[in-house]
């Protein structure tokens, strides 16, 4: 079995969860098991998606039209937009060692 | 300490393997740091960036321009198509038990 580096292991583990979190299989998410998605593996966005008003800008956000699915395509949009701003954040730390813990 | 998700992690590697691949901190890679990068995390993919045609390609297929330096939107693209393409081939098995080794 080939050894895979951090960065393919991280690749893989976005896709495998997300993947999971279909109980039948299927290529979209229903949204109760996308909220359990981001409750058991975002716990800091929980707040954003507890109440309906909440939940419905996240999927407007996404690209999710009303009674949709949630695609990997649609999450994928959200986590590049929770990596970005960390990316940001590290960014502003100039000079700084890196201590590589953002969320 | 907070305890991260598996998901939360991941994402934080993505962020800090592109961030810890610039040399001087800077919020764009050389094309040699990408290389270096690519090279060391994303082994499966060398032989394309080998050869200049190669890795011309690769730079176009992110939106970087002729000269520019690799923003980490730019990276993020790269990782956007492995990760389609990754989460295509986990469709792709239905019924399957999900064995999740994918790269």
């Amino acid at each position: 079995m080939p050894q895979y580096s951090d960065l393919e292991t991280a690749i893989n583990t976005l896709v495998t969860q997300f993947h999971s979190a279909s109980a039948d299989n299927s290529p979209t998410l229903k949204t109760d098991e996308f909220k359990g998605l981001l409750s058991s593996q975002m716990p800091t966005m929980v707040q954003g998606i507890g109440t309906d008003q909440g939940l419905s800008e996240i999927l407007r956000k996404m690209g999710v039209a009303d009674g949709e699915g949630i695609s990997f395509n649609n999450f994928w949009k959200l986590i590049q937009s929770v990596a970005t701003s960390q990316y940001g954040l590290l960014s502003s730390q100039k000079g700084s060692s890196c201590s590589c813990i953002l969320l």
